[in-house]
């Protein structure tokens, strides 16, 4: 196309050759000419090739900033996004048939005293979290986010009648708001029903360090000084009809507990502190004369470590918790309106996760508690655990992984009830698969599974209402199983 | 790169001055030789450049398509998209427990008549909106839609007791059809299970004007006139098992209702006509000797102006609707199958938004009612209130909000029922953060608030099915909460 | 921008002729100095337009990686996507009222003999299928996939009294293992609960060939001949709680159900076997002295075709199912616990889909069975259906559906039961909307349809438990409706 031009050029150009005798000379200056007239047109044609470079660069910046855009949107940074934790799988006892498990298996289980869950789910148990993100054109951020979840214990695929589908979290987050300054400045408000952003669990035994969950609202990240940092909140909970004393209105039963938290953090070191209370819920009746709380208090000390325990590479969280009333159902707080006014437990938790070699992790944990006058006064309760999981990396798809478990409890339910003590093993073996290995927080994972469990029979009598002792589960059996766990 | 080709083309070319007898001319030819050369290099560069900017061109421009078509992908104009509707929070009453609340707390409430929402409502509810668009080589366009909804007032995060989570919506729009001419050149069909397209509310009474949902089929937006359109459908209502009287086969008694809607739309004014329908439901013992409706008839003309009342900026939306018989149910159409088939009703509905100055907006809004012979022969009811939603934007996050609702009831239950007349009012102050001020219709936003609420005492007594008067739930008191409210 | 340099250039350019007498010569001299400093000008100029194109082109060629990565995204090949199936509609008979109906309507269809769907679905179903799919940098592949389902027959868009909402599946699904080579580098392994990958179905009765689906854990697609593929897998499935015979202890009868599966593919043909075990089942109280099968088994052999029966283009399917104890429900593997150990039943079913004509289409098939000694020994039943669908196209949007479906049955529960035999007509005529018509796979569709439906009067009094016989529900009748249909 720039031919056309560059010829009517030459064309159009002057023969202005003059007073040149020789053929040869008037012949150069021909030459000169055309070739002027070749390099006007050579430099028309360099400036279009650069303005036509140019101009392909600017679309290319709006095309780079359109696909920023869409990238955002496309990975969820912006709109929706999608979250997921599930487990699912068999557990399988020796008669071939189902056979009961749970981290919360034993009679301590019901106190919160939790055991290695590797070998040990019969469920499935599936959280779909649903985001939705906002950037609005002053700044500000907002996170709406919904979590539907279910557990049943069925292995059929149609569980219409077992199904325990509800939504667990709707709540609306905002952070960046230009109108929040000084020690606000960094601080996100939210409100509606959701799991409080900082809880911490030790993952092996499926227990939160703590629980707190409900509807309310608070605020995170107030900066109150320079290596100050804290969060406000207050949450809800609804305590479900209960028997109440004769002398008090038996319709005035609709009792709610309310949980009042500061949480600060200076560096890796925590300091929770909670105040409950529950209008009314002293008219409540426990059936042995004691009498429930209306009021507790909680308080944490964590410490979030960036190494194993100061040995080597890797993390470790430890944790004191301690509640008196409401407040000594130390994990769950304010789930438990069944606690005496007398109440109190103490609880340690740690764990910590390092490689002892190349391919080979292990995460050792400890849990325990020590409460009294938890549900009549004169009751004693005490378990302590150890639990130890440890993974082999064989290829990048497979490690076989292996978890020791053990808990000693002594239960005592005080005047009224029962009393038992005794330990409780558990060794487990599960060849895993998963995308790549390399670290305990790889998911999803497949694993196949045996483990060989063991109680003394004094536990079986314990309690009626756990598993122990019924159907022929008495302890010193094997159980085999399938199982995918995975979280994004 | 270009480097080489030149060299190689000053090196061919052939030296052929001949003649001239000066070194200098001799010279000079030389130089021209060589600058053409270099010239004839420098266009095939410039035209390299050119070939490559313009190669460049072409793949940006395919890219831009395809940057297109995943820009559509990723903000779910085509594909998958997610829209919510949510509410969270507490309502916490003086004695520090929760307490009754609801935009239809009052006796009046129970047929329909809505008072003011803010600070008013206990419950979590939250629906979830998952669509799927899909545009087809011919032009044709699917809209797939279907809701997940749930609604419970306990606090709890698990809720599996309580779960009333169940799907609403689930159907198809079909739209931009080829197929479709003329009259029908800019319809939309569909099918399945829905909330109308053209409902619309009073969103600070969480009441629709209309509110016609069910599952059936439709087509909108057939052009009738130049300046008529209209849509078309049948929905069909279950009417969950009633006793019937005794003569009639007691097995006979899952009856359904149909309602037959022509919606008409002329600019600014809508009238809507409805056919109601539910054969044998004239069977059914309502208790009182009256006869229940087996059909009925509704209209609504209604106006969507948008200026405030022709009073300045902003919008107002006024209805009148009546109906008869199956039709007495102005709202929820085909939802009450208890009706006589002599039950009239009149309703009146308005609202309209505008700031008052700069900073302050104001949201007013009517609503009322008059139905006779409604559930039984002689009944009499009326209902009316009015609401005011007041703002004020203090920062670019921060709002406060205020609301005042009144409401004048005189409801009598014939014969064989109570009656009662008096008002309800109710005082709100609410401060509101949010991503961005600026409108009643900018959403999320996370609010705490107080309501002071008042009731006359003869309304206590009216119903024992409704929250006034029990539990000490007698007026004269205060409410405080948190809550979050979201939809996008 | 470049005219400067430019000017500069020749400004700077050394005018170094000498010698030459004439000023002609002179002036030559100057003109091709000129030239010469134009030139390099025009060199650089080129040169530039060509770095900058260059440079452009490398910026086009990451944004088109990252375009890629971001498509990946949008499109839901890496990360979230969403597939869903769903049915909404009415079905209303004769009286205006609903009417009963289902591809199971028939006393044969408890035993699995599905008859025609079209015109003959009351019921509003719904699946949303949520997937995550990840790939890791060692290329492994990991899918994550939820599916939430919920049917029901009411026609109200709040079903929270009616709602089955449940979660269907919840697995994870590996393939692309680096670790897997040779028979396994093409497998894919899984866990979790899932509706087995290669279920398939005739899509006109609504009954799957195979509907293997649970719990469990399995791998696809191992090589173990050049032209043999297979499948592994266990599936567990649940029993719910039953009555056992007396002497066995009333609390154990949690009974599970386990499939042993082999699928083997050879090009087209396909061979499944199937063990099945259910430890103490026969434990259970069938209530009429046969004792229930506590094993199984059951084999499959089908024929995938790509032609119509091998007569034109096409498809078609067949197989040929026999089970014996457990394994005699053939298609729901594993589900059905009151199977007695002598059960026995053969099963063939087979359809084809083929153009009679351009703009016709059509699909027969044909589904029979017969089982003895099911639920009692000396019962015996037999089935056998015709169906047939054919669609005419006539504009792009829109197509007459037709379906007509004949059963015969003969069923004889044994000594203790009942026994019928007859035949079930249904004939269906469909005009239906949809986006673009073209095949049987083709959805959305809008339908609106009237069936005739008949049966023999000795079907009415067959069984107390199914709709034949009740409410009027006796054949011969007309039925009316509209329905949606959509799977993506």
């Amino acid at each position: 196309m720039l031919r056309t031009p560059l010829v009517a050029a030459v064309a159009v150009a002057s023969f202005t050759m003059s007073g040149l005798a020789s053929a040869q000379q008037s012949d150069l200056e021909q030459r000169l000419a055309d070739l002027e007239a070749r390099v006007a047109a050579a430099e028309a044609r360099a400036d279009a090739a650069e303005a036509r470079a140019s101009s392909v660069e600017e679309t290319v910046e709006a095309s780079e900033t359109r696909l920023d855009e869409v990238a955002r949107q496309a990975s969820g940074e912006e709109g929706f996004s999608f979250n997921a934790y599930a487990r699912s799988g068999l557990l399988i006892g020796e008669d071939g048939k189902s056979i009961s498990g749970s981290p919360y298996i034993t009679p301590a289980g019901g106190l919160g005293g939790a055991v290695g869950r590797l070998g040990n789910e019969p469920d499935t148990y599936a959280e779909a979290i649903l985001n939705y993100r906002q950037t609005y054109s002053n700044g500000t951020k907002a996170l709406y986010r919904t979590m539907i979840a279910d557990g049943v214990s069925t292995s059929n695929d149609w569980t219409a009648d077992e199904s325990n589908l509800n939504v667990r979290q709707v709540y609306v987050e905002l952070s960046d708001l230009p109108s929040f300054t000084g020690a606000f400045e960094n601080a996100s408000i939210w409100a509606g029903k959701r799991f409080d952003r900082d809880n911490f669990d030790i993952h092996w035994l499926d227990s939160d360090f703590i629980f707190l969950a409900g509807t309310g609202g608070g605020i995170y990240d107030v900066q109150l000084a320079d290596s100050w940092k804290a969060n406000f909140s207050l949450y809800g909970r609804s305590y479900t009809d209960f028997d109440v004393v004769s002398e008090v209105d038996p319709n005035d039963n609709d009792t709610d507990s309310f949980i009042y938290t500061v949480n600060n953090y200076f560096g890796n070191v925590q300091w929770m502190i909670n105040g409950l209370s529950a209008a009314d819920n002293d008219t409540r009746d426990l059936g042995n004369g004691s009498t429930a709380a209306d009021s507790g208090i909680h308080t944490m000390l964590a410490y979030h470590g960036d190494s194993f325990f100061g040995l080597g590479e890797g993390n470790f969280k430890a944790a004191l918790l301690h509640g008196q009333g409401l407040g000594a159902e130390v994990k769950g707080l304010g789930s438990d309106g069944d606690l005496t006014e007398d109440a109190t437990a103490t609880r340690i938790g740690l764990y910590g996760t390092t490689y002892l070699a190349p391919k080979w992790r292990i995460a050792p944990s400890v849990f325990a508690e020590t409460s009294q006058d938890r549900y009549d006064e004169g009751d004693d309760y005490q378990w302590a655990g150890l639990n130890v999981r440890l993974a082999n990396e064989l290829t990048e798809n497979f490690e076989m992984q292996y978890e020791a478990s053990y808990q000693y409890m002594d239960l005592d339910q005080g005047a009224s009830g029962n009393a038992a003590d005794g330990n409780y093993t558990k060794y487990t073996i599960a060849p895993t698969f998963k995308p790549q290995v390399g670290g305990f927080w790889q998911r999803p994972e497949i694993r196949v599974f045996t483990s060989y469990t063991d109680w003394d029979d004094e536990l079986n009598d314990y309690a009626s209402d756990d598993a122990f002792g019924e159907d022929g589960f008495t302890g010193g059996q094997w159980s085999f199983g399938v199982q995918t766990e995975v979280w994004f």
